[in-house]
C-alpha cells in the first residue's frame, strides 16, 4: 500500500543529508507543455577546435599557452570568482554582515579531445580524471586558508557551461559553503548518536530492496536517492565509508571511474542526446578538524524531464517554497536500469 | 574603505532572513561569455489569442469555459501539483521518511488582455490584482489543512512560464515550506530578543544611507537587499510591520500596487525587453499560530545579467556550495535608480 501511495499521491519526502523536504507530484506528468524548448547541442564536434581555449596548444585569454597535454590538464581559471591574497575583513554593521572570502578556481580538462564527454571516455581514461581530482583535493586542501574544495562539472549549454570541451571545475575557499554545512551537521548528528555513517546505513537499507539502485560494482553504488529533486538525479556512493576521495585505493579509483562511465553513458540514452547535468562531489572539509562522520558522495543533477528539449524549471514555487518534482525517484530508477 | 572593499574583493554576505551566506565576486563581470544565449520574446502579442487557455471566453483543457472577465480572474489549476482529499499517511521506514501533502494550486489572471504584463498595467489595474491576492490568502488560509499560501509569478519563458498571458499562481498546502520555515525562525528569534521586527529594523537601517534603496512611497520601500543573489534582485517591504497582505488598508493597497508598477516597469528598461523573473510573497503561515514576528515582503528574482539574452546560471558551484553573484547589490541598485 505504501509503495502505491507514493506513486499516486502528492507527498513530501525528507532529505536525510540536508534536513530539508521536497514535494513530489507523481500525477503531474500528464500536464501538457507549451513552454520553453531547449536547443539540442548540434553535436558533431571536431576533435580539435582552434578557437577553444581548452584545446591543447591553444592560447588562453590571459596569453598563456596550453601544453600539448595527452590525457588531463588543470590550471587556475583566468576569470576566477574567488581570489587569493585578499585583505581579510569582517563587516558587522547593524544588520549588515559581510566577510572577506579567500579562494581559488581551477579548470580541469578531462581529455585533449574536444569532441568527447565523460560519457564517451572509457574507464581507463576516467581513472586519470579521478586521480587528478584526488591530487587537486590534496594540494588545494593543504593550502593556507583553503577549508573546502568543491569539485563539480557543468555539462551542456543549458547548465550554463560556456565551452563544450570536456572539463569540470574546482572552486576552493576559506568558508564551509551552505550546502556542505547542512550535510556536515546531519552526518555528524547521526554518527554521534549511532557510531555509524549515515550514508553507509542508507546504502545498506537501499540494498535490501534495490528499488532505487541503478548500478553497483565491488566498491560503488549508483542510486536515485529517495529524496531526489531533479528528474533523473543520481548519486554515486562508496560502499565503504570514506570521508574524502583522497582515501580511494587504486582499485576503488577504478570502481569509481567505472561507476562514472556507467551513469554518464546511461544518461545519454535517456533522451538519445548528450545529457546535460551539474555534478559535484561532497566530501570532508580540509580545515584539519575531525570529519570521521563524513561519507563522500558524488551527485548528478540533470534538468531534462520530458525529452531532449524540455527541462524541469526550478522557479517560482521551488525558489520561494521548496523543491518539487513530477516523476518519482522509483520511476526514474527503473527507467535508468532499463536503459543500462 | 569598507564600501570600496565590497566593490572590489570576493567576499560573502549574510542573509538575515534565511541565515545563509552568498558569495559575491564583483571583479568577475570582466569574464567574456561564450555560453547559451536566450531567445528574446518576440513580443508583439495580440490582445486576444484564441489558443490561449487564459483568455476570456476560451475553453480550458478540462472543458471548462473561462468567463468574459474584465479585470482579474482566478481558478483552480487543471494540472495542480497539489491535491486535496488525499488519504493522510506518514512513512517512517528506517532512513526513508515521507508524508502526505494536502493542498491546492490556483491560477491568477492579472488582466483579460493577452498582450499585457504587470509592467504595462496601471496602478489602478494592479490594485485589483492585489485585492485578489488578499481574498485568495484569506479564503485559502481558512480552509482545513491549508497552513501556508504561496503567492508567486513566473514571468517569461526563461523562467519556465508556459503561457505569456499575464498571470501568477498560488500553491497552498498543509506544510510550512523550507524557505518559509527558515525565515520564520530568524524573524522569531529577532523579535523575541528585541521586541521589534527584523525587517522593520533592516528597512530603517537602509533608509539612513539609501545606497540600496531603489524607490519608496508613503507605505512601501523597494530595495536591493544587501544579501541579494540574483543580478537585479529586489524586495518590496511595507514600512509598517504587517504579518500578511490581508492587513493592507485601502491606501496601503494602492501603495503596494504603485511599488509593483514601479519595479516591473523599471525592470523592462534594464535591457529594453520584457524582463523575466520569478516573484513571490513571503508572509505569515495560516495555521492559526502566533506570527506577530512576521513582516511580509515580496521578492523578485530576475535571471538576466549582461543583456536581454544572457542570464546568470545558478548551476554547479551554486547548487553544491552556495549562491554566487557577479555584480554587487549596490551596483544593481544604482542602475535601477538611474533607469527609473
Ligand atoms: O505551472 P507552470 O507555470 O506551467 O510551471 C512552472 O511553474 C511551476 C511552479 O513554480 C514549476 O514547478 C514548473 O517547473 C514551471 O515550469
Ligand atoms: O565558469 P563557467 O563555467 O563559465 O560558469 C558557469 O559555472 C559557474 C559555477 O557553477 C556559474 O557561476 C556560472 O553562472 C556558470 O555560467
Amino acid at each position: 500500500i505504501q509503495k502505491e501511495v507514493l506513486q499516486n499521491q502528492s507527498h513530501k519526502r525528507f532529505n536525510i543529508l540536508t534536513g530539508e523536504w521536497i514535494l513530489v507530484s507523481p500525477h503531474r506528468t500528464k500536464r501538457p507543455w507549451q513552454g520553453q524548448q531547449e536547443k539540442t547541442a548540434a553535436d558533431v564536434r571536431p576533435s580539435y577546435d582552434k578557437d577553444c581555449y581548452l584545446c591543447p596548444g591553444n592560447t588562453r585569454a590571459n596569453g598563456e599557452v596550453n601544453p600539448e597535454y595527452t590525457d588531463t590538464y588543470s590550471f587556475t581559471n583566468d576569470f576566477a570568482a574567488l581570489q587569493t591574497d585578499n585583505a581579510p575583513f569582517a563587516i558587522n554593521d547593524g544588520l549588515l554582515r559581510a566577510e572577506s572570502e579567500q579562494g581559488t578556481c581551477r579548470v580541469i580538462c578531462f581529455s585533449p579531445d574536444h569532441s568527447k564527454s565523460l560519457a564517451d571516455m572509457d574507464t581507463e581514461a576516467i581513472v586519470k580524471v579521478v586521480s587528478l581530482w584526488q591530487e587537486e583535493y590534496h594540494s588545494l586542501g593543504h593550502k593556507k586558508d583553503i577549508n573546502y574544495v568543491q569539485i563539480f562539472e557543468n555539462k551542456g549549454a543549458v547548465m550554463g557551461c560556456s565551452n563544450p570541451h570536456p572539463h569540470g571545475q574546482i572552486w576552493a575557499q576559506s568558508s564551509i559553503p551552505n550546502e556542505v554545512g547542512k550535510k556536515d551537521e546531519r552526518q555528524k548528528a547521526y554518527y554521534t548518536a549511532n557510531g555509524k555513517s549515515l550514508l553507509g546505513e542508507y546504502v545498506r537499507q537501499e540494498s535490501s530492496n534495490k528499488e532505487r539502485i541503478v548500478y553497483e560494482n565491488d566498491d560503488m553504488v549508483v542510486l536515485v536517492p529517495f529524496w531526489a529533486v531533479w528528474p533523473f538525479e543520481t548519486m554515486i556512493v562508496p560502499k565503504k565509508q570514506q570521508a574524502h576521495i583522497g582515501q580511494l585505493s587504486e582499485t576503488e579509483r577504478i570502481s569509481f571511474a567505472d561507476a562514472l562511465h556507467f551513469i554518464t553513458a546511461t544518461y545519454d540514452k535517456v533522451f538519445d542526446c548528450s545529457f546535460p547535468y551539474s555534478a559535484g562531489i561532497h566530501q570532508a572539509p580540509t580545515d584539519g578538524k575531525d570529519y570521521d562522520h563524513w561519507h563522500w558522495h558524488m551527485s548528478f543533477y540533470p534538468p531534462l524531464l520530458r525529452s531532449a528539449t524540455v527541462k524541469k524549471f526550478m522557479v517560482g514555487y521551488e525558489m520561494f517554497a521548496m523543491p518539487q518534482r513530477d516523476i518519482t525517484a522509483e520511476t526514474a530508477a527503473q527507467r535508468l536500469r532499463e536503459l543500462a
